[in-house]
């Protein structure tokens, strides 16, 4: 018979709340927090190892250690109020760019590897939706260069429902990253307004990364220089910015029509 | 000397709130409100009247009916929490398919006009970003049918960045908009993932509307038997969705190649 806690100052409860808000929290626990069934499904697909899960009482997933809660508690918990009833806590992984080396030589379908490289993105919703979209083109991996929020925020896992455990997600600095898009042959193409070329004008069927800086500042020198080419998607409208998500998707799909031609 | 409104139970205070809150205001009055300067700038270039802009004092834009507020108020009424320093109450337009008539008819730069047509959609911010995105691909007008949000909904406002004043946009039911298109022989694509065609293989040369259901149930069968042609953007990782402003990017500015080439 299980205990039921029914009460947010509950040492276990305070844990994961503080998991959920706070990324030194996550960093220094190598723990973070998953909401929802189906969030939660891929998660475990990817073979992330879960702590705990926190429900309302239906056993929800089998074989996996839980902790029933109270409805005021899961009130507490629940990011999304949703009702879904499952918030999990997880072990952290830290992918690294050796494990996309063994991935990118060892493609199975014989399509060249196609990357997208996100340079210092702030917003974890941002990342999210990039996430979400190149899972849906197949992207090989998201290499993500110096960046000012840790993978396993929240908001990023809610935006990508569930693509951050799909879609091989590497954090690094953008030498390290440089470096191995270099070692390995992979076209480095820019994404900038400035001194570029249409980006349905530019071969992306063999090896390629797509680089995007923040919607803020854009790129730094060091990737304009290090590009093999500069490309953009023409702004024929009155503003001057798509979202980043969309503009990773225009591209990533760019590749896929290029590569079924 | 301007008087300063410096409570929050001013009865233009209060009424600027419920135009924030509620629909049925925007409805009833005709008005609706618009926050931050870029985006009333946006508002005044499309030829909208601004009833009063609410600011802390500064003279934000010449020529237009002011009140001052204090900062307690001001905190209140921005949605943002932002400090640009404008809230306008303008007055609302209902465009319409003869109005675009013209406009498809008129175009100069002598291509095809492309529409984006969106059914029954729900979440206003996801029907901002769709503009955003029909806006950097020049889309002659954004097309709503049987909407369940009203086309001034602050959230959508802010998704489109503005975009919501630089794209003509129009309300009518499914039926109105089929017998719009058919009449002026514009070719119906529905974005759907069964009985498909990929849409890279289909021509969008010509005067083109792209036709989008809701993410929850897709689109109705009054579209899917009005259409020309099904298609679709292949799924090809393990999620099956995409948001539907990145569909649309990605949608639009295939025509867009096309029309490069």
């Amino acid at each position: 018979m299980e205990t039921i806690i029914t009460s947010t100052q509950n040492p276990r409860i305070k844990r994961l709340l503080a998991l959920q808000e706070k990324s030194s929290e996550r960093r220094k626990s190598g723990l973070f927090v998953v909401e929802g069934r189906r969030e939660l499904e891929h998660c475990l697909a990817a073979g992330y190892e879960v702590e705990c899960v926190y429900t309302l009482g239906d056993s929800p997933l089998a074989n996996l250690p839980t902790c029933i809660v109270s409805p005021h508690v899961y009130e507490r918990i629940a990011y999304r109020g949703s009702t879904e009833g499952i918030v999990a806590v997880v072990r952290a992984r830290n992918n690294t760019l050796e494990e996309l080396e063994s991935l990118t030589s060892g493609r199975s379908e014989g399509t060249s590897p196609l990357f997208i490289v996100l340079e210092s993105v702030e917003k974890p919703g941002n990342l999210g939706a990039v996430l979400r979209s190149a899972d849906a083109a197949a992207a090989t991996a998201v290499i993500v260069c110096d960046p000012l929020t840790d993978l396993y925020n929240p908001n990023l896992i809610r935006a990508s429902i569930g693509a951050c455990f799909t879609v091989p997600t590497v954090a690094c600095t953008s030498e390290e990253c440089i470096t191995f898009l270099k070692t390995n042959g992979i076209l480095i193409l820019t994404a900038q307004l400035q001194d570029s070329e249409l980006y349905y004008d530019t071969d992306m069927t063999g090896p390629t990364a797509i680089i995007m800086g923040t919607e803020s500042t854009g790129l730094t020198t060091q990737w304009r220089e290090a590009a093999d080419a500069h490309i953009r998607i023409p702004m024929l409208g009155r503003l001057d910015s798509l979202n980043v998500s969309v503009s990773a998707a225009i591209l990533l799909f760019e590749a896929v029509r290029q590569r079924s031609v």
